[in-house]
């Protein structure tokens, strides 16, 4: 009793700390182009086509030998006698997309020509391959399409599928187990009626899920555990086949807290007791090359712990490459106090053309996420900011 | 044949045309909270229950009467007795979110106390209801919580549970009917051989499938329908029961383009050609209240008119909240040259901490796409940027 955090790591350092344990995850599988979107190549693609794989017209008109258009112009067009096989004089109607017969080499476009029975007035002289898309122009068999690593979005799965491929090879998702700890917690699935005093519906494995879910992670939850190292213990070994562990609840350093010393017990300890606010006593570790996260009871202070260590553990174990943070500049519509020597997590809600902080908001009260559009942090060394001045703000997913 | 467009309406204009004839779905549906993550909530949420719905402890640490502490320092501090039940002169030991007995008002946080046998000692005076959170506090019971058209994310599902829901009603996800049409396309089902010359693979439909889902749509996917306004007239037809219908190709003025026209027919066209390079061919329109946008073959310019069009059409259906546009500020590492008349869709590559324009790749290679990294919007009036200047980069999603 009475112990309390010895430590404090800060945000960054903890962060560092976690990703240098944690492994991209070298299980692939292949999956059809239809399921591809958002997921990351596990093999480089090289094309095994030409892509176009035929001289395409690129413009709805007439298919000509570029050296029958010499001179033309509308005060002196030329005349071609239609006719479906392309010889001197001659030319042919092509839509765009169709294949250039192959004694043509140029396309006149539809604008600079009249028909006039069987033959095409040609007004404007055109350059060999004019109008004309080469075999391979877009993608030349042997030529690299996507590097290993890379990102699928929808537009890659046209791509892919224009090159004759049907599926893909991806990294697999990591499996990420959420084990809820707490003797105070009762499961919502075994009765959603109002507990007893002292008790409470278990809902921050819920929450957890989600977020791996949306975060590229397969989330696979455990029924809840009593807080008791034993039980801990057993929970988190029989989940050593998953890719990640969170445990939620039982972080701190109270009596009934025993998630980090089973962490320590099992494997290592990486961090216990981080420099954010609320998130304090979230704790960090490795078993078994698995990461673990001890996820703080307090809701809010769990969501902090899942944005700062979570959601860049599952993305680095699932090689999700870096994409630039996108942050929306505002001003404050009122003053942020802060505490010296945390990262402050300041929940905030748009007003117009500003934020406002939603102020005497503790860790506890998940309602106030509810009510926050994003969060605003504040550096360790900073005490807050002034009513008007400009912060970064991030959307709260 | 030699149809040109007569006319070209502003992509802002255009829009503000569509958006205006569509209507947000009425239709609701029952689902799990486990399912609930990016829907929009189709009735507010109020709670039937107090959050917490007991006194809590807020710390861990001993359960009081106030009055007991009075003057209470380290150098003078008060001993109390321990007791199960807290009356004058005695305390209990309480952990974080547990019941605070009935007769205590007051929690001293475990820090600021010590115990010897059987007392405590308190080393600090509090003030009643310090470290206690109190019934209702969080969420009272009647409170709004959530209002009809909230965004539901992964935190707000933890909320819901909270109040003892196990399931949330929302709006249901627009079902989109995506139709390819072209007598040049090869469905990649059937084989995914290189086709011969003037045919392709059919892709545009997947990748306009994989962003409707993207973007909270269900799409639904239609064999290919041949260059005749009978047979995509038909097509059209058959899909009237969907919340919104894409036709793909067909969509410009040469002798195979008759989705416009078959959009005329049965309903009404609201424009046809827009101020944007690539995408200009594209076309909107409404039949039996239905939004229809016909995307132009060419797969780039396809592209453009899916997050000019079918991006915001689906979201005033679905009832998606406005969120603020997260757009990246970069430097250009080579100068931009656009037409003056269009908005000009540029793709970009990450270089350093600039980005760089890719250039030479027309409307119809996607393989330029899949190299982007983002795209940016050059306005109609505007001939370029250059190189080094500072411009809004949109990521491709």
């Amino acid at each position: 009793m009475g112990r309390i955090f010895k430590e404090r790591t800060p945000v960054d350092e903890a962060l560092r700390l976690f990703l240098e344990n944690i492994s991209t995850l070298k299980k692939t599988e292949e999956i059809p182009l239809e399921a591809c979107a958002g997921r990351v190549l596990a093999e480089a693609v090289t094309s095994e086509r030409d892509v176009p794989h035929y001289r395409r017209a690129a413009m709805d008109g007439y298919a000509v030998r570029a050296s029958d258009t010499l001179g033309a112009s509308p005060a002196n067009p030329v005349m071609l006698q239609l006719s479906d096989r392309i010889e001197e004089g001659s030319s042919g109607w092509v839509h765009t997309g169709a294949a250039v017969p192959e004694e043509a080499d140029a396309v006149v476009m539809v604008e600079d020509t009249a028909t006039a029975g069987n033959f095409v007035e040609i007004r404007a002289q055109v350059y060999p391959s004019r109008n004309v898309g080469q075999v391979g122009e877009d993608i030349r068999k042997g030529d690299l399409v996507f590097e290993k690593g890379h990102l699928l979005r929808p537009c890659d799965a046209a791509v892919l599928a224009s090159l004759g491929s049907g599926s893909v090879r991806v990294f697999k998702k990591p499996v990420v187990a959420v084990i809820p700890t707490g003797d105070e917690l009762v499961s919502r699935k075994k009765s959603a009626d109002v507990p007893p005093p002292g008790k409470v519906l278990e809902t921050n494995g819920l929450m957890t899920a989600l977020y791996v879910n949306k975060w590229g992670g397969i989330p696979r939850c455990t029924e809840i555990v009593p807080d008791n190292p034993e039980s801990i213990k057993n929970a988190v070994e029989t989940n050593l086949d998953a890719d990640m562990i969170l445990l939620s609840g039982g972080t701190s350093v109270g009596k009934r807290d025993h998630a980090p010393e089973v962490v320590a017990t099992l494997g290592k300890l990486l961090v216990h007791g981080i420099g954010a606010s609320p998130g304090k006593p979230a704790a960090l570790g490795i078993i078994n090359h698995i990461p673990v996260v001890c996820l703080p009871g307090y809701p809010v202070a769990g969501l902090v712990a899942l944005y700062f260590f979570v959601r860049p553990g599952i993305r680095k174990l699932a090689a999700t490459p870096e994409i630039p943070e996108l942050i929306l500049k505002r001003r404050l519509a009122a003053k942020i106090s802060s505490k010296i020597g945390y990262i402050n997590f300041i929940r905030v809600v748009f007003e117009g053309d500003k934020v406002r902080p939603l102020t005497g908001a503790g860790a506890g009260v998940l309602s106030s996420v509810a009510k926050a559009d994003g969060y605003v942090l504040v550096p360790e060394d900073i005490e807050g900011y002034d009513e008007g001045e400009e912060v970064d703000v991030f959307l709260i997913e």
